[in-house]
């Protein structure tokens, strides 16, 4: 099942289903107002999302065409946002661009901090910066929203709680990070507003390239229409979205619609390319004892997209413009 | 203006407007079933609060006895909670407890860090900790919750931003917070969920004790029954809540609703007593060498209450009492 957010008047927008192929979506005001009510009510709200997606996909029900640009996020106002970093060749890359140590027990302790997610971005909405020099980048990355999940959660039991997957834009300021970090309290000017692709889907639609609680497919990144990275999700995981969630909810309880990211994807062979700036530029630095690449300018477009082995876009593309505030 | 959620079937709870002295509810659904709808639709809602909010002190309007057992958090569950770390006596003692560097720009850089804000505990919910032996430790803070927020504000028009004031206990894990820091990305395991006075107020409701941005009264925390501190406010306050709130939104928007915390009240005068119990510990291992007070236990209870210049009861009071998850 594919679901989306389209912008309404409303903050929460109206859900939709979104039928497989991503060209028809279907308002369901009667089944659930918005998204967060679908998670909130999902044993009573799923079966019937589900029939009216078999309906659409059989054409047998009123829809709409899907318009990306027209999506909001899936939950465009979110209670939890954490992002993890699953994938240990971007930790050690961004670590070695700041200069900064590697944890200990970084191979058995996933990273993950506490994100803004009282505003969500849509697919297509713009990127905004104030200062066109804050080393504006992004960080493609895949992620889940789960249902609600116990304090103390096994890992085993974590699978369970996942609903839904979705792909990310976690956009980063590189240049606040460090001072930031430095003062021992996370993120809080680095990390604005991350953007969520146009459809979430249940895990079922990614069939064999669902295992594991991990994504195995490529997720392509395009800058200003060049390739840039196609990094493989399934590849290089050191934790999988059940030990994240797990992670997450030791010591305290998850409210369902709580967004866990995967952190940036990321290969350790470098001819899958890159899913952030940073990590081009590390490397480059490595290599050639300088960066070439500079950060994203005002202007400039990202497109985040994942493919299944038929070549499919599963959940639609992010496709960002950077833009001054405002 | 005081308005409390109160509990209810739903995971948001009921709206309900307080009368000044916390006796009686007068339940609003025609006017707002949510605080978070209230807050969303301020212009318009806020009058037809305001008259209600008449109505009920002067006896005429249908009502219910107000009972804080059965308040939620004003936000059961929101979209942002941050909170900041005003008081710098507070910071140094724990930073000192910790052996943690200062940060070099403690003084006109605000430490902050994003919460998890999909559980907010009620006034009266215990607190849950799965292990004893975590230093569970109460933070007693006053806090603001905001209307929608430009990205970039003046710290003189975020002052226009604030709707409503309320307590917080910001529960924190002391034997987990250094390692958890250690890694870089801020809080995770270490600051579950947090605690909500009964109700939150409007700042006319202060009078005279709200000015330039501060609370200026003393914030009264019982430990076990035993008065433990009644650190002002309003006193050695280093950043008021129009400089958190413009730091808050130097990159980014922040929704209605966001949720801004003082950090841990406290001044450098010890005769005040203390809002944590790590702050003790520190002036203890100072004065004598070693720590002679130990963190919360199971059964242990916390009140925490501010009174005003006529000893009434403002926000009514946090009263927790610690157990096992469950």
């Amino acid at each position: 099942m594919k679901l989306a957010t389209l912008k309404t008047a409303g903050r929460d927008g109206s859900l939709a289903v979104v039928s497989r192929d991503l060209s028809r979506a279907a308002p369901v005001p009667e089944v659930a107002l918005t998204l967060q009510y679908a998670l909130d009510n999902w044993t009573a709200v799923e079966p019937r999302l589900a029939h009216v997606y078999r309906m659409l996909n059989a054409g047998e029900c009123g829809s709409v065409p899907f318009d990306s640009r027209r999506a909001a996020a899936p939950l465009p106002r979110a209670y939890q946002w954490l992002d993890g970093s699953a994938y240990l060749s971007h930790v050690e890359r961004v670590r070695r661009a700041r200069g900064a140590e590697l944890p200990d027990r970084l191979r058995d302790d996933p990273l993950m901090y506490q994100g803004a997610s009282d505003v969500m971005l849509g697919a297509c909405d713009p990127i905004e910066a104030a200062d066109e020099d804050w080393g504006i980048d992004f960080e493609a990355e895949v992620g889940v929203i789960t249902d609600d999940v116990a304090c103390g959660i096994s890992v085993e039991e974590a699978a369970s709680r996942i609903r839904l997957i979705l792909l990310i834009n976690d956009v980063s300021l590189r240049h606040l990070i460090p001072d930031e970090l430095a003062k021992g309290f996370g993120f809080l000017h680095g990390k604005p507003a991350s953007a969520f692709s146009p459809v979430a889907v249940t895990p079922d639609e990614l069939g064999a390239a669902w295992t594991d609680c991990k994504v195995r497919l490529p997720l392509t990144v395009h800058w200003n229409g060049r390739l840039f990275g196609q990094a493989n999700a399934g590849v290089d995981v050191q934790f999988d979205f059940a030990r994240l969630i797990a992670h997450a909810a030791r010591t305290r309880k998850l409210t369902a619609g709580t967004i866990i990211g995967s952190g940036t994807v990321s290969n350790y062979d470098a001819a899958a390319g890159y899913s952030c700036i940073v990590e081009k530029r590390v490397v480059e630095i490595i290599e050639s004892g300088a960066a070439a690449t500079g950060f994203l300018r005002y202007g400039d477009r990202v497109r985040i997209e994942m493919r299944d082995a038929r070549g499919n876009s599963v959940f639609g593309a992010i496709e960002q413009e950077v833009r001054p505030c405002g």
